[in-house]
């Protein structure tokens, strides 16, 4: 019987958008599930003592580049938000405090209105706005959801969760779409 | 007239390592030849305020695991060195200090004995004895050395590099040996 796999994201990151496209038909190729897992890539960066790429000297002029090369590669729409990166909690607790068969497809409505849309989803107005079009009224001022949401924050940097997106299969880490090509050999075969 | 390809990398980066292995035969696949370019991490950590992976919390435990799986997945015989990383000041001024036809081969051996056989390419005298087995003899120590290796690693970070390896095709930038496959596009055909 095969684990779901763990995919790992941050709604303002260009490579988790572009590796949402990619991961179900990956895993469903290998019978597998995916269990989708925003984290928020700032609680990251706290401990890794990194920063967004764009405030990166050199790097972040790279990664401009580097997102729209990389849509184009991998044939997904996309326009580099304004602004960006922008906070993802509200998007993070809208997503954690909607109900399980909601999640997915808010999480896929959340990256395409930000990446391919122009919406920024930094605004819990958006947000919300979002996720009333699919039916959830996810009550991300309460303290339940706030709860919930950091718990799952925690428990993403607990195994390690540095970057987005970032795949677990079967205890085995992969970071980054550009480990896609890994992953898939993995999920035939263990190397 | 098809431009060489200039390919940067540090001597004690493991993605460089593996990368050289790649390099030629995709850059003679498309026609082109390579300008083999060492430079030095350290000077690219000071503009982007990074770090060597090992140093970093989370990030570098995956690295580590990160580097023996890229390995085995590119089918290139691998051990993590110990120590790791080392300084490859000595590396780049004896690569600086041969004569062209002599660099590739030096470099070739140098990853070869840091990241297959062992050799701490950090220490000048095992650098020098490497280049001593190929016929070449580097005045590492003298300032023509130094200042053509300073200014080398100068134009590096003045065309953007900041990572190991990083290809510049034609001006188009290509980070890390997980952006081959987009390089392999881009040489077949710019997208």
């Amino acid at each position: 019987m095969c684990q779901p796999i763990d995919f790992y994201f941050d709604f303002s990151s260009p490579y988790g958008y572009l590796a949402a496209h990619k991961i179900e038909p990956l895993a469903a190729k290998y019978g597998r599930s995916v269990t989708w897992r925003p984290m928020l890539l700032g609680a990251a960066f706290k401990a890794t003592g990194s920063a967004p790429l764009p405030s990166i000297p050199l790097k972040g002029d790279y990664a401009k580049r580097d997102f729209l090369r990389s849509a184009r590669f991998h044939n997904v729409a996309f326009r580099l938000p304004d602004p960006f990166p922008v906070s993802t909690v509200a998007a993070c607790r809208a997503f954690y405090g909607s109900p399980e068969e909601k999640r997915v497809p808010l999480a896929k409505a959340l990256f395409r209105a930000y990446f391919a849309d122009g919406v920024s989803i930094g605004e819990a107005a958006n947000v919300l706005k979002i996720a009333n079009s699919l039916g959830c009224r996810p009550e991300i001022d309460s303290q339940a959801v706030k709860d919930k949401t950091r718990a799952e924050v925690d428990a993403a940097l607990a195994k390690g969760v540095f970057g987005s997106p970032y795949v677990i299969v079967d205890g085995e880490p992969f970071w980054g779409i550009d480990r896609f090509d890994q992953l898939e050999r993995w999920l035939r075969e263990p190397f």
